[in-house]
């Protein structure tokens, strides 16, 4: 485990069951267990189901919190939206990981999207999903517009195919499987598989935890994208509930290009995404922008 | 203790020294001490001074984190700045609480501040943030164009005195001797107390955890300003990361009001705030504004 993502240091006390993430080593986050639903191994990575009184139900995967009931809204709008308004007319998106499903169900939320192709490399995560986050995910992984495809994505994004107007990347931190998606020769692939018009979004972990990931992350990204441009978003279950995400197109710009009028239109049910937060989440504060670098706020 | 609060239950296991707090019982964050330079106890509150690896020196009010030395630039210059700049020519500045200091060092980096009256009510923050977090707060509390007064801020405001052009009411959380200022009674005295292009800025607590006591102090504000509207900042050791603050006037509106070419002339020193930020904070995620109500995000 490389120091510079969570350590997903368990602490389970059966007498007072918690479960705990560390960050930095030194900084802590953690919940009281209520039940636990599931708990299992996958070829890949520990998958648990937890439930706490608060946040209700909770998906961890090696040890980290991927999603809450009481605040996935957050994460899964942010990271959908900006890329699916900024572009035209999306028709077809691709999603790189996101078994849970929550973040295909923002991206069936628009009428005009044909097909959403998932690409999961833990099947487990999809079947853990559909018996227990059913009420979150509200059938995604089963709706006739989804296609669901269980590889690796790297090996995915390399075949030819048709070209996708927008990719999601909704992986797990920069360690294990996901590590590869960080890198430039996934970004290049990605590249090359979207539309000319296309926009490609990926999650970037928090500006506060995680300095040096960022920095790499998105020097890679100019080395491939001629618009690289960060967000920010208040996701409270993640490390320091700032997290950041990287918008990336060959041209079209991710504030010009929203047309609010559309967003008022579309009249989406939802909770966290308004076309004010679209525009105000790249407004970053000084030290995430400089942490995005010279191009992180677009040339 | 109401159960509103951030429940500051200590759990420092000697084996393994880490302050954790508690928030609606159930959701917890914590980090590893490592020295305990002051621990003490006013007449208002316990005071501690703590170290960590990662977030450098902690001050703790009732066993609450109210700042870390790796962080807090971001609420200091949140809760200051924004005011600060959408004022046309701030000259009398009133910062409620604030002892340790910080609040004072951004205020008084704006050079057409003449006077800056703080009204703290625990003289003990004061002194221990002058022993121990001087490179943080860099002499404030003894500049010569700040005034220290140690009293209840209600008792304060409600003698008569000149006006103020900005008010920022840097307070600990609802609870105990801070309650009252969040509370209809003290925002009328400060609507008194503010000159007619005057600024009132609240610290108003976290939008994911305290969605009660945000109901309860937008309504009252809205009952005494004309201009009541919230904006948000990034603050990753406050419950959530994510912290509201209402930005109250007689009239002027604090994204109408803005110069960026003031803001960029003043060329300052900062990390998190930007005229792009100071913009965006007003962007609310749709459940933060329909907490705020009606007139949250202005007329």
């Amino acid at each position: 485990m490389s120091d510079h993502a969570p350590d997903p240091v368990r602490k389970d006390d059966p007498a007072d069951a918690w479960s705990h993430e560390l960050h930095r080593g030194v900084v802590g986050r953690g919940f009281k267990v209520g039940r636990v639903l599931y708990s299992g191994q996958s070829p890949f990575q520990s998958i648990e189901l937890l439930d706490n009184e608060w946040l209700g139900r909770v998906l961890l995967l090696y040890g980290s919190v991927m999603l809450t009931e009481r605040e996935e809204f957050c994460y899964h709008e942010m990271i959908a939206h900006p890329a699916l308004f900024a572009h035209p007319a999306p028709r077809r998106v691709m999603i790189v990981g996101g078994g849970d499903g929550c973040t295909l169900r923002e991206v069936l939320r628009h009428p005009c999207v044909t097909e959403a192709v998932q690409v999961e490399i833990d099947r487990q995560v999809c079947d853990v999903s559909r018996r227990f986050l059913s009420d979150l995910n509200r059938g995604a992984l089963d709706d006739p517009r989804a296609t669901l495809v269980f590889q690796d994505a790297m090996a995915y994004v390399a075949e030819p195919g048709p070209a996708f107007d927008v990719i999601l990347s909704d992986t797990s931190d920069p360690v294990g499987p996901a590590e590869v998606l960080f890198q430039k020769g996934f970004h290049q692939r990605v590249f090359d598989r979207l539309a000319p018009d296309g926009v490609f979004v990926c999650q970037t972990e928090s500006p506060f935890f995680h300095e040096a990931e960022i920095r790499d992350v998105y020097r890679s990204l100019r080395e491939v994208f001629p618009v690289v441009r960060m967000y920010l978003a208040h996701l409270p279950m993640y490390p320091s509930g700032c997290w950041s995400f990287a918008f990336c197109s060959k041209g079209l710009d991710p504030v010009a290009a929203l047309d609010p009028a559309r967003v008022a239109a579309a009249d989406l049910p939802l909770r966290y995404y308004t076309a004010d937060v679209h525009r105000g989440a790249f407004a970053l504060p000084a030290f995430a922008r400089d942490l995005a670098g010279p191009r992180g706020e677009g040339a």
